[in-house]
Parts: C-alpha cells; sequence; structure tokens
C-alpha cells in the first residue's frame, strides 16, 4: 500500500463516499466511469477525484475512466474494508437500540456484537439476535471479539464515563451519539454524530438567506451554499 | 448583525459546538471562561475559537475571558437560534421512528412537526403526540407550519424522490440519514448523516497504526490524530 506521504484527514474523510457511490453503480452494473460522473455522483469535481486518488497511487486509465469493480475494491482495502469490524454499543435506549438492529451496517464492513446497559429492566431483553449485557461485562466481550471500535449511545451526563470504560478495555475509536465532546488519550479517535449540531450549521444559511431577500425565492442561492 | 465578509463553512460548523459547549456550562453555573478554557471543553485551541468569532465582532473582555451567557445568546442569534424551527421527518421505520421521538430537538431549538411514510400499516399510529401521516399530506402541513427543514428516513433507493417532494413542497434544509447522496436545487442544502461512511474513515487509521505496529500499544498516537 502506497503511503509515503501523510494523506490529509478531509481525503480519508471522503473515500467512504467513494466506496458508497461505487457499490450503488457496481449494483446497477456500470463497469466503467468517468472521473466527471463519478463526481456528478458524489458531487465533488473530477479533479478533486483524481487528486484524492492520487495519494494512493494510479487507478484510472488514460481516457477509459476508472473500472468500477477494480477501483471500489482498491479503496476498501486502503480504508481497511477487507474484514468484517466488531462494534459494541453502549446505551440500550431508543436510539442504541435502532443502532443495535441497523441492518446497514452487515453490508458495508460492521457488525454489532453486544450491546450493553446498566438498567436493570433492560438487561437481558432481547435486540434482534443479541441480548443486551450488563455494562460490567464489556471488557469480557471487547477482549473475546478484540472489538476496537465502540458506539456511545448513553445520555449525555454519562457519555464519559462510558468513554473512560472503553478506552481502558481497549477501544481505538468512538462513534459518540451523545450530544457532548468527549475526552481521549491520544491514539484513540473520536467521532461525533448529532443531528443538532448540523441542524443549527444549516439555520445560519436559512436565516442568511432571509435576511438577503424576505421573499425567499426557490431559484437563489444560500451564500456559501 | 455583522456579516461584511463571508464566513468559511467550516466556522459556521464550529459553531454550533460552542453552542452546546456554553450551554453546558451556563448550566453547571459557569459565568465567564477564557478562550484557553473553552478550547479545551471543545477540543480546539484558544486561537482558533478567538479567530472563529472575530468574524462576528468582538465578544470577549481583554484579561477576563467570555461572559458564558451573553456569548451563548450572541451565537444563537447569529445561527437563527432565537426561535424553534418545525421540523418534518419523512419515513416511520425505526429509524424516522426515533428521530421522531428524540427528546434532544426540543431544548435545542427544533421540533418535529410531522411525521409521513407511505405504508398503509404505518399511517394513523401514533409517535409521541404525533400520528403518521400519508406522504400526501406533506405539502399542506409544510405550508401549514411554514416548515423549510426535512429529515429523510427512508431507504437509499427512496430517498431522492423524497427530497424533491420536500423541495417542490418548499424545503430549504434536509437532513438525510439515507445512505446515498442526494441532488437538489441549488440554494437548497442537504447534510448527510451516515454512520457507516464516519466509521469508515476511522478504520483507515485503525488499520494505519497496525501497520506501523502490530502490537498497539494505548499510548501510541494514531498517524494524522
Amino acid at each position: 500500500m502506497i503511503r509515503e506521504v501523510e494523506v490529509p484527514e478531509i481525503v480519508v474523510r471522503r473515500l467512504p463516499i467513494y466506496v458508497r457511490a461505487l457499490a450503488q453503480l457496481e449494483a446497477q452494473g456500470v463497469k466503467t466511469i468517468s472521473s466527471q460522473e463519478l463526481g456528478r455522483h458524489i458531487g465533488v469535481t473530477a479533479a478533486q477525484i483524481r487528486k484524492d486518488l492520487s495519494y494512493f497511487g494510479e487507478f484510472g486509465k488514460q481516457g477509459r475512466g476508472y473500472e468500477v469493480s477494480h477501483l471500489l475494491g482498491e479503496i476498501k482495502r486502503i480504508l481497511g474494508l477487507t474484514r468484517v469490524w466488531p462494534m459494541v454499543v453502549v446505551g440500550a435506549g431508543r436510539l442504541g437500540q435502532a443502532i443495535a438492529s441497523y441492518d446497514g451496517f452487515k453490508p458495508r464492513g460492521f457488525e454489532v456484537v453486544g450491546v450493553f446497559d446498566n438498567d436493570p429492566a433492560k438487561i437481558g431483553q432481547p435486540i434482534g439476535s443479541l441480548v443486551i449485557q450488563d455494562i460490567s461485562e464489556l471488557p469480557v466481550v471487547l477482549r473475546a471479539h478484540n472489538v476496537k471500535i465502540g458506539i456511545v449511545a448513553v445520555p449525555a451526563p454519562e457519555a464519559q464515563k462510558v468513554a473512560n470504560l472503553m478506552v481502558e478495555a481497549g477501544i481505538r475509536a468512538i462513534l459518540n451519539y451523545a450530544p457532548t465532546a468527549l475526552h481521549v488519550p491520544k491514539g484513540v479517535r473520536v467521532e461525533d454524530i448529532d443531528p443538532v449540531v448540523i441542524l443549527q450549521s444549516m439555520t445560519y444559511y436559512l436565516v442568511s438567506s432571509e435576511a438577503l431577500d424576505p421573499v425567499t425565492k426557490a431559484s437563489q442561492g444560500a451564500p456559501g451554499a
């Protein structure tokens, strides 16, 4: 694998979008695609795609575009998606249950192998093929399955404690659904999913476009859009 | 409101994180905070905070830091969070139901005013204080509540059709939970929430750190972390 230069994080973040688009194209029977066409699917320029991929080598043939299956396989290899990654979910409320039973993980390289809570009323209840376990069993399950990825789905005030438990037990990547910032040691990655944070950045543009023109027109672009 | 220069999108995306942190600090009774301390909470540098806020004016007093309530109020005003934004959810499967009944929206400025599906078995069923409505009623509800924000929670193959319906009926901002790219006209914003895309960027760093050292040490930083 070519990794002579450090790949910018923004490029790493785009690669899964390429994977998603290429997998859809492959499922539609598309064999080859130009960078223009792929860019149109994803919403980036052809130049951006060529530049992003150039960090990892040569994937396209001059004038013939990319071979969809080959490029998909290469990017999946770069992202470590040639295996299935086991994950645990801590927090078995409505959100945790929706995450634990989400059927979109497995086809894309992830599998929830354990769901944990500290509520005696929840422990022992089934979620799909799993059973909610006591949080005290977390370290054993993490070791048994060599789990590196944890999903935090507890209320904000509990989240840091859960993250600490996870990190102590060997988790190296946390997907955090709790609406609070987590602090983790170097070498552990955290990504937040907080829909309100995303909504609040969109309202900025909604009010900006109102300020420009009280009668909002469908054809008018928001500033910065 | 000072908006003489265009504010970079990355800054707009950080402001809601400031709001979240400042609201937590306010709830804890913190009155003033230095940029260093606020940065520590959020995970950015003090310089970054000062630079981000400088787009909008002067908020701190030299040597005294920021007044938490005042700064919170100002950023909320900038982001358009002095009102409650009505939203609709289309798709009343497990995810749509979890979104529609999420109690974290209202305290932070958003309210789901309608949930829609096209499944006769779901239409008429209650979700919290709402009742699942036929998708054909979407335009009427959007107009009645002057809704500008729509949440897409349908399977990927249905998502573009739903987005088109929303845009036709006046939606200007879409939060897309379907794992596919949506195409919308200029002036409409789309933000995706796809947990797999985020997980797949984290596995890149997990395999990178494995490649560097097969015996992963807790104290070791992943490259680019």
